[in-house]
């Protein structure tokens, strides 16, 4: 123990504190500025193993309102008081670990704050040369990642096949239509708005790009669709699916990885009750309905990092990047975040 | 052509008749005997390739409901005045294919009447020695079959968890369950009345057996599935469905192949809409939904018969079956079917 010593990479600091945003109520429906609280504190300097962080950029994404509940849920919420979460592209400052130095940039959970301190073994270096660094949260970080897994391995688009995606110009459908695309299939995107849809097809290549909010978007999915629908990548809920369910062919697969539109519900909608309906659909039409997690895949991430980095180089996989700057805006910024106003993935610029 | 001779076994026969019972009209709820006319006509004589069979017995299964509708389903509807649909054990009183001699016993599609003429190649030569004759159409036939895919190929029991069965009596449930207990998982059936759910427990060995007609029943079944549910086997729908989501463990698996609680609905029950309560469930616990019917399984008989033939003769797989004498009682048969009334595979004794 010990006898080997460890390097430690350490400069004589005063007392470091972070600005850091905590949850102060649970919001009941949409989430409100007073929901949160913006505080100040003093962070405890790093413990052996641990590093100290400068948060340069904070991911903003949906899964964060089902934080904010405390519903049952795939992962325990954020206690009241505490640091919301998030990932984060940070700055080293200080680290008791030879693995990293100061000026490294790693992908972190440092959460809604300025700094933070966290354990080195949870963190991951980033080379800048690479790829941009905010790249780590969107396209080749968990939303790209969510999208490859859960395509590939729920969805097993054929040569052909016709693949639907919604919120098609987040970092998760964005990547699920160009995957799509790469596989061999037919790529649909849905969106919110004229300017998305041109981004669909302008940028993504979709296939074809249709607007939510068209009077007649059944009726225009249902042309988009000319062959049915085999692969309905659900990350929406809401009317987006109540349009998909009649086009499904026998067969088609629908991995669910969100229901966003469903996040700010405080009840069930008024009837009928179509819970039924959709079994029925199930059962006639022979669906495979799967919910997942990205993290369920992880031992597949050792594919899609070098798979994903390759078409990006290649230009077969693009991006876009909603940038907001400064820690202040996070609260508005996700509250636009779950009603479709961001234009691509979108991240906090916190620091330079 | 026709160099090499076909041996026809033919008697002189008068002209056969069959006494039929076919689809006067398409039901609206429950089917009443009104939807249905016995007549007896006239057959035309077997051509090239069919055979002459008298009906024995006459399978009765919930999928027959679907078939009196013409909404959209993996299956065209039977048409008005067309003879009912169904599986029969029969007797060959004339065959123009040597592989079938007068008084063999065959597995056909005669449907509801008591003679019919079937292309040889659709029939199967029954052993009568190997297994009761009824059992090719229960637990040796579609219904078997149907509980050994569906549970093996999407349920995927592992030792240890636990399996829950409705309309366990019937020839599918009570299957499941007891493959279940040959996987080494633990088996919960429930049905309909003190009477099954008896059996459930002495005939059929289930771990717990329930009552979904108890008043508190939602809280018999947390009791019974203190470690929660990892295969729900969906052939009900309704209120059992309900009982089960919540119970539903992270991955759980659930095959749908029957929802005969919802069989007569003619609209959707009353709100609250529950359909992005199932997709919410869907998404944080992981659950896989699958519909199939077990046609898209046939790859697995060959496994299957041999097995279920085993299991039948060490006496770890039992089956319990409602012989109805004749055919002038296969409409109120079926009513009693739709609401349970049946104790066991339902079959139709057509003649000796």
């Amino acid at each position: 123990m010990g006898t080997m010593g460890t390097v430690t990479h350490r400069k004589v600091v005063p007392p470091m504190k972070t600005t850091r945003i905590v949850l102060a109520s649970r919001p009941t429906g949409r989430p409100e500025p007073a929901n949160f609280r913006t505080e100040t504190v003093e962070l405890d300097p790093p413990k052996p193993g641990q590093a100290l962080l400068q948060t340069l950029y904070l991911s903003l994404d949906p899964y964060m309102r089902g934080r904010m509940s405390d519903a049952p849920s795939y992962a325990p919420p954020v206690e009241i008081d505490e640091t919301m979460c998030g990932a984060t592209v940070s700055r080293v400052l200080e680290s008791t670990d030879p693995a990293l130095r100061p000026g490294d940039i790693v992908l972190g959970y440092g959460g809604w704050q300025t700094h933070s301190v966290e354990y080195v073994s949870y963190l991951r270096a980033l080379d800048p040369a690479a790829a941009p660094i905010t790249t780590a949260l969107g396209v080749l970080g968990m939303p790209g990642f969510t999208a490859y897994s859960g395509l590939l391995t729920i969805g097993r688009p054929q040569p052909g096949e016709t693949v639907v995606v919604a919120a098609a110009t987040g970092p998760v459908g964005a990547t699920v239509g160009q995957i799509a695309k790469i596989q061999g299939a037919r790529a649909v995107g849905i969106a919110g708005g004229p300017e998305k849809v041109a981004l669909l097809r302008d940028r993504f290549g979709f296939d074809a790009a249709l607007d939510h909010r068209a009077p007649d978007f059944a009726d225009q999915l249902a042309a988009a669709t000319p062959d049915g629908i085999d692969v309905y990548f659900e990350n929406v809920g809401g009317p987006v699916f109540d349009a998909v369910l009649p086009r499904l062919n026998k067969f088609a697969r629908i991995p669910v990885c969100g229901l966003v539109a469903n996040y700010n519900d405080t009840e069930l909608p008024p009837g009928p009750d179509r819970l039924s309906l959709l079994m029925s659909n199930v059962l006639r039409k022979s669906l495979t309905l799967r919910g997942f997690i990205q993290t369920e895949f992880l031992d597949q991430a050792g594919d899609f990092y070098p798979a994903a980095t390759q078409w990006l180089a290649d230009g077969r996989l693009k991006y876009l990047e909603d940038v907001v700057d400064g820690l202040d805006n996070a609260v508005p910024a996700f509250q636009g975040l779950l009603t479709g106003k961001n234009l691509g993935k979108l991240v906090i610029k916190v620091a330079e």
